[in-house]
């Protein structure tokens, strides 16, 4: 039996994301919320939004800014309201998210403005690696060298070995998600590429090449989420979420039992789908954090999707296409739309919220009612998911 | 009439503050947390706690590490519960706590682990100052040379040229949380000092002299958090707390309509004892931030222990001392007993759970059945208030 509803979505914001130049993360986090207010004229967002919960991962680094809570509430105009940053890497937004169904659960806010920012195309390359390498283990990972490519092609190349998994079955995924990208107009990369253009380009950290791994991007999103009882004074559409999980993993790859799945994800997706009252063959459309081809890969069996090592079947079966069986990363995931990383949560959120009410343009799913977000944070030490349904 | 509980804390931990070296933020939290596991046998931390909630300010500034929710999980030997990581920079930890409220209070989790911990002081003074001003606004404040004491100092100068507030009475205040400091085993500095010596300490910004600051300290402190009905199951004596408030002011002092006084404090401090339902008058004993003198006299006035403008004649009169009519800060707070950042706000609760069961040793206060913890991140742009009795 399909779960209560834990708490509602009524309106949603994103900005386009890509290289999104003269602007300071907090003015892109107002953008975003200027759309969610909106589409939803309903909300005085002085009078009703109470809280809010922003997920950040490193300002500090790309702008040496921290304290993000009161900065984003100040440049939104929702001083004196109560705000809290969370970072869980690139899971920062939905662990806000999480934290906004508790607050709205708990009765103790009724309204809360969730959302997620990151501003990092003004650092080079090479800045980059360094503070996303911040969510990796120090002592033992980064003071090695080990950057987020390399851990992931420690999985890439397990899930290899144990499953034949092919580099061209790590290329269609890619490929599927530039086909997606090319249908939404706020994706960093909006145009397709085939096959040949993924498995010839530039070896990053082998056997992931230019084209395995996600962009650096600049973007934010937020999401209006109220007391389920109240949702409709604000949409007669809401958009309901009936299942939270998350789960750790060991924060170094190198503590772990096995490379080739992430027990995060397994441990949250029970808990969700528990909650949820739903399985995996409910689900009508799906997001996953696909940050390099490989774990979208590992996403596929860690959700249930399909059995361990039959993630590359899947996709070279063409099945988790917008018109595949169970559609995954319509959105372009976030190797085509983009991973500026502490507003990814957030902006799968976005995703379901669109498909969902069927406002998702030329990449809408037809008939969806029930889907999933799945975020994890860097190699998989946090991994959080939510199902929401109409 | 005094509000029903929104939570429990059932157990607590704390290191010694000070200057601890050789060893990580993340091996500080894991023995705060084995304290509070050898004072509550009844917990099973695999089996029973689901969730940890943890307050961190700038790892990723002091030890090149983010992620700070799964790395403590990891050393506390909680893989795979979920784990969230709070900057809300001085107030973290307090705003772990809120969010620990809120899941408890939803029944969605039972029992939480709530902490914060700062590894600061193996970095030189100037880099401190560095990290620490990642909690003001960039852009405005930092990048023009102002640092906290700064900003501080031109908060109690404006308070002297309003109020007539003597440097005397700031010095008063240090004088007496390092008095109360002396009672604290676990203070970083466990000396008595004379106004004399605080008057003649050198200048750091006027009229802030170096006995007016809080040290750089180390320090992790936590909580067991539970759902109140099953408190009883891990202790006869848990602490309750029965209110909770939170809100914000403008990031930039310069934005402010005001020096004198911290709005976000005000606002939040009429949340928390509406919620308690208690007054200033009910208060037994209070925990303010005072990471410098004048923070804990606008504190006095923002919390209505007095009137706007009368902190100087609260403290000078003995009021807030351990055997005055409200004790303030009889842990030493911030100025003696350590202000490890990402700390301090549990490290608080950590002092009301001792005082209202009676644990407190040396410095207890007889009689205290009612608190309040007030935690101000930045220079105010948040401030996180909670109520707790017994």
């Amino acid at each position: 039996m399909i779960g209560r509803p834990l708490a509602a979505i009524v309106s949603a914001g994103s900005t386009r994301f890509g290289r999104l130049k003269g602007i300071y993360a907090r003015e892109l986090f107002a953008e975003a919320l200027c759309e969610a207010l909106e589409h939803c004229p309903e909300l005085d967002p002085r009078k009703d939004i109470q809280a809010v919960f922003v997920g950040q991962m490193a300002g500090e680094a790309y702008e040496h800014q921290g304290h993000w809570g009161p900065v984003v509430a100040d440049w939104a105009g929702l001083i004196p309201k109560a705000a809290i940053r969370m970072e869980n890497a690139c899971a920062s937004s939905s662990a806000a998210l999480r934290c906004a169904i508790f607050a709205v659960k708990s009765g103790l806010i009724d309204v809360a403005l969730v959302g997620g920012v990151e501003k990092m195309t003004h650092r080079t390359t090479e800045e980059v690696q360094e503070f996303l390498g911040l969510a990796s283990d120090h002592p033992f990972e980064q003071f090695n060298g080990l950057t987020f490519p390399g851990l992931y092609a420690l999985m890439a190349t397990a899930h290899m070995n144990r499953y034949g998994t092919t580099e061209e079955q790590l290329a269609m995924v890619s490929v599927k998600n530039h086909k997606h990208g090319a249908l939404n107009p706020k994706a960093h990369f909006q145009k397709e590429i085939t096959l040949e253009e993924a498995l010839s380009s530039r070896v990053i950290a082998w056997p992931l090449k230019l084209y395995d791994c996600c962009p650096i991007s600049d973007g934010a999103a937020c999401l209006i989420v109220t007391r389920p009882e109240i949702a409709k004074k604000y949409t007669d559409t809401p958009v309901y979420i009936i299942g939270t999980g998350q789960a750790s993993s060991e924060i170094g790859l190198y503590e772990r039992e096995t490379y080739t799945s992430i027990t995060a994800s397994k441990v949250a997706a029970r808990q969700a789908y528990k909650m949820a009252g739903v399985e995996p063959k409910d689900l009508d459309i799906v997001e996953v954090h696909d940050c390099f081809t490989i774990a979208e890969i590992i996403a596929y069996e860690d959700l249930g999707l399909c059995e361990p090592g039959e993630g590359g079947r899947l996709i070279e079966e063409g099945r988790t296409t917008k018109d595949g069986d169970i559609p995954v990363n319509v959105s372009g995931g976030l190797k085509a739309k983009g991973h500026p990383v502490g507003a990814t949560g957030a902006s799968q959120a976005y995703e379901m919220f669109l498909q969902l009410r069927g406002e998702a343009g030329k990449r809408q799913v037809p008939d969806v009612e029930i889907g999933l977000t799945h975020n994890v944070g860097g190699s998989g030490a946090t991994s959080i998911i939510h199902i929401y349904r109409v």
